[in-house]
């Protein structure tokens, strides 16, 4: 009953053979232990994070929930192979729209092999990761108008630079179409998404006052999902789209390292660049919405 | 009336015909400019820092005053070369203890030359650089029991690992003698130079408040000099020392960048992990405070 998952954005996907996560229809996500010890590392690192009383629980619920490793029949037919079972983290929507975002200045770390650190560095420089202390990996959007899914090109993804970036984490949180690049993204949900009592920006600032102290483990090469739903709401207006349950996740732990009493200053530094993009959008939705009220205040 | 500064603890010193900088007795630094460019790219901060009206009061006194340019007299004999002139920052101290910190997971930044990479990179990774994100450059302790200063080895500080940087923090911060390396550093003053109101720990906090949304600079290689003075001060129990006019400064800035609408995350995320570095040695103190007293609190 496993089949390949709707809403993944980055990573190795399952299709043709390939060998790649999978999900069932109870909620669970299934991911193949990854080969060269780093699945084994993945599994070790969930094994311990779950079992870590030094984690508080409010920190706890921004990683998926871990329910051991499992052998299934993998999706690139080789047979029964061995995969971590976890909470499939957007089982809980109907139209997910999903953003990846690898958090880190560097995704290489002290003691890696020659080899890795070069092909690292220089994925690292080409892409966002070195000058904005995070990338974008990929995202989708659920589009009303089309009543489907726009997924952002992993090539055009791959080569943004600041201002791209910039640019997708707007588009990400607009109604307007996705799939046309003339249009300015209008940004429609993003005091809903982002901001708010719930929103992504609360989120972010609740783990990074856990990542200025914690010194337990150091989560290189990971991602930061962003997820939200879209629900199209009748209104006396019309159709109104309303966004809810933004939630962030953190996922791919292949590459974590015991912090040894030194806290992540790699994550914590691209974490504070990237929180500070979203501070930067929904400042900009102020100024618009101060703008376009000001005459109306002024008795105009 | 030139002379070489007695305290500086990192870079280039001027001495044997080498160029370095000088101070005069007016509390002046004189800072000759870099070769290749380095030199006018100094200036040229300076210049943009010291006009520039968003950066708030609170943050300008973190940095030396700037009085321009000056034709003196070079260390190297070579005749009269352009200095930067600056606040001596440390004039008005007898005795002052330095430690020189670089602050950055990295040296390097986006668009240097493949030489200087490599160069940046290869020490970044000998030294704690990539590891925690800052380096311990140099430091001096005013001996009371010797009345001389003890100059921390150039070699033994860029060989430093985690233990070493944290062992350095406190024996800058201790009374027993500097010089034999067995005594296991007191943390005499940790209180009163990293702890309290005026000390180190405020100080840093508040830069740190600034470097979270200011995207203004990125301060590639800079430093943080941490300054205090020990007063020898006779009590009835005998001789006491006191720690006073703990002071921080950013030094260093001939790879100053543009932020471009980016916050400094590589200066942020090392700043964060000195941070933790200076909370630990205050928690210890507490904790053996709380040790030594706890007998006579229980009433024993």
């Amino acid at each position: 009953m496993l089949k390949v998952p709707e809403h993944q954005v980055a990573g190795h996907i399952a299709s043709d053979g390939k060998l790649g996560p999978l999900v069932d229809d109870q909620g669970r996500f299934f991911k193949p232990l990854q080969g060269d010890s780093r699945g084994e590392h993945e599994a070790k690192f969930y094994e311990s994070f779950t079992s870590n009383k030094k984690v508080p629980d409010h920190i706890h619920r921004y990683f998926p929930v871990y329910h051991g490793t499992q052998l299934v029949e993998a999706s690139d037919g080789s047979g029964k192979l061995p995969h971590l079972v976890l909470d499939d983290v957007v089982s809980g929507y109907s139209n997910p729209s999903v953003m990846d975002v690898k958090i880190g200045s560097r995704t290489w770390y002290p003691d890696v092999s020659e080899e890795y650190f070069k092909k690292c560095i220089k994925k690292d420089k080409e892409t966002t990761t070195v000058s904005l202390g995070f990338r974008v990996s990929g995202f989708k959007i659920f589009d009303h108008q089309e009543s489907s899914f726009w997924r952002a090109e992993k090539k055009l993804v791959l080569g943004y630079n600041a201002a791209g970036a910039r640019l997708a984490l707007r588009k990400f949180v607009s109604s307007n179409s996705p799939a046309d690049s003339n249009l300015i993204p209008n940004c429609a949900f993003a005091s809903e998404v982002y901001g708010g009592s719930n929103g992504i920006l609360v989120q972010l600032l609740e783990l990074k006052d856990w990542f200025e102290t914690q010194t337990l483990y150091h989560f290189n090469s990971c991602s930061i999902l962003m997820i939200f739903e879209n629900e199209s709401i009748l209104t006396k207006g019309g159709d109104n789209v309303q966004a809810v349950q933004a939630q962030v996740k953190l996922v791919d732990f292949a590459h974590v390292l015991d912090g040894n009493g030194v806290i992540d200053h790699n994550f914590l530094g691209g974490l504070c660049s990237f929180i500070k993009f979203i501070k930067d959008i929904l400042q900009s939705i102020d100024q618009r919405d101060e703008t376009n009220t000001s005459p109306l205040e002024n008795g105009h």
